[in-house]
């Protein structure tokens, strides 16, 4: 579990070094494999001062089991969705500044760049405006992610949760979901995009889920698609 | 107090770090616990040449008592705050690019993200128009704080202030008002956003001013709030 | 062959450091001088990762001959380039953020920068859209880029290709691109850009290839112009 | 003269720094003080690579004096500035992204932020389209600097020079172009700005180039301006 203290710090290295995150503002965690725990980052400690000994054991409901610190205050959000949506490994909350434009306006990302179609398999959907500490927003990211073949949410007013596999997936689409908001943003300032086929999103995101990578690290998220 | 210098040279890298600052043009103080003074940034000096032995101790009314350097031309106006505002421990410049956009327009960022609720309580206040060199920045500063739960203001055609009970903290203030500065002007660029409940804003505010971080490292600004 | 693999891994790095590639989405490649093979970035390996060992050969029609890694998903398009666009000595793709917005709205970048007339020699051109994996895309890129000036083109919906005499060439190429294609997106959001007349865009193209750089670094590109 | 060049080679890595530069495409210079030649950056030469013996020596006509490899093709306008402007030491040239973006435009930037009027004294303007090579961008510098107190000019359809008495100030004036002019766009892409009254400009004008900055180190360019 040690390595698995350890990726966790340097994942949360990652928010930082793509741009995903201000001061301390968003967390990754990952489910303990072959157990119904999780390890989370402790609340409000930067991710300078973050070590693998810093992160905190919760249960599937939440409830701190080991750690010195005070889990996430978006802890309980990651436990409903580790309980909720089987197959799920890791779990990233942000408020990356491109998708938040997004999640302002209660807008989808629209599915115009080949690399939507790849990892998120379709537009990246919005979820419902949900207070933060409650069951609210997990409840808002299960359900949306149920209807569609994205690992990310855009919550409404708030930011971002991703989910993968593990947790390397989960950030992953954190940073993929940041540079087509970007890119897409940018698109659309400079006059009407132009759309892509249905069929050729679907071709796009069957290939890229099966043959990108390397054999011995299958593309994320392919098992648990509705 | 040697450790509060080094502090002060480690928290003007954090205003480069995180894109709030361009050459020398920004600033932070804190003051002295236990006493009326405050240390402040020498001016013109680049922060990579930034040492401890380099930052200056001024009174409450700004006159220099310690350092080689001259300090902050904004010295007048962080001893303002300190006088007029109690409770406050640090205070922070910087012209960041965002909020400088909007403090061009004299428009109050709207509390439209979560981000904001949390840390700013409401939207981010516009001050006067106050010439550089004598107390009239301090003062717009402080007279558009006492009617707002924020710890920064947009100063118009300026930049940013920002306070908090210890340097750290409005250090943290400035980093969040960019970075609420940017989502929200990313967000209005692609059409209208969706605003926030009033009372779901007072709810997640109070939230975060008592349950986020760790019970040793209480939220900033909580206690003298208006 | 070892010095071309450590190349490699370096200009990789490039695409990171010049803000072109969002996790290991973007990729290099280089024809291994005096043969009819070049090498490619294994597929979905993060660029802080890569070996130079890791670096994968193929021949000309995208065949693995050596590495112990699947090559890139984007190996057919670069060996298409390469057995059809004679001199082409590296190429690059990147879904580098400014560019997308472009190739989003299938809008080729016009030449208002001397910088553009300087590198590109005129518009940077769109190429159609096509499916990954096949030839289609390679196609795509050779045939828009024989009728252009442009060592970059932006393939629509999708991203950049860029081609050079060696694999740093390419990579500039694709540096400046993304350069460009942000300098433009800001001058046009502020209102209309100024043309450069046709006669002032040629000449400023034939100085820059025949008198930039070093003699005994020629500038890129300027042998296998159409 | 080694310290000199050893500047050079650090205050061309602050061109990166700043995000004023894409690959090789900026370059800075200085008088060697007591003589009529100046040191600058030989062409196409990466940043990364740059050491204090590579700068190349010059005379005020552009002629190379010693070094081993080709100045940078922009030799010429610098000399003409050094010929032509009495007081200047250091000058410096770049596209950085923002400031095209306004010179594509043909559009000098309104002085509607403190920082601004402190830097630049007014409007930045905007000098001709001039050709690469000869003497038409140094005049062009030249005559544009001459009915203006800013150390800055936007060269149309180009990018930025900049002035200083010496190289670090001309660095610092590149710096805060780029910053205002990326503030100045954001401002404006929300609607109106609010100008800064004309005796408020000239007020923080005088102010800043008399009082701000350590007393061994005055304010740039306050000598040799109209």
């Amino acid at each position: 579990m040690h390595d698995l203290r350890a990726e966790l710090v340097d994942l949360h290295r990652e928010l930082v070094r793509w741009g995903l995150v201000a001061w301390t503002a968003g967390n990754v965690s990952a489910l303990v494999p072959g157990t119904e725990t999780f390890l989370i980052k402790p609340s409000g400690v930067s991710y300078d001062d973050l070590r693998a000994e810093d992160m905190v054991l919760c249960d599937l409901d939440g409830n701190q089991l080991e750690g010195t610190g005070r889990p996430s205050s978006d802890t309980a959000a990651h436990a409903y969705v580790y309980r909720h949506r089987p197959g799920t490994g890791g779990v990233v909350h942000t408020h990356s500044p491109y998708a938040c434009g997004w999640a302002a306006r209660h807008e989808a990302i629209p599915c115009v760049l080949t690399a939507i179609a790849d990892e998120f398999g379709g537009p990246i959907p919005v979820g419902p405006f949900a207070m933060i500490g409650d069951d609210s927003i997990g409840r808002g990211v299960v359900e949306t992610l149920r209807s569609s073949a994205s690992p990310a949410v855009l919550m409404a007013n708030h930011g971002v949760f991703t989910v993968g596999n593990d947790a390397r997936s989960a950030v992953k689409a954190a940073v993929m979901c940041e540079d087509v908001a970007r890119s897409v943003h940018l698109a659309r300032q400079g006059g009407p995009v132009v759309p892509i086929p249905d069929a050729a999103i679907a071709a796009l995101h069957h290939r890229y889920q099966h043959a990108y990578g390397q054999a011995s690290a299958p593309a994320d998220h392919e098992e648990h698609r509705a």
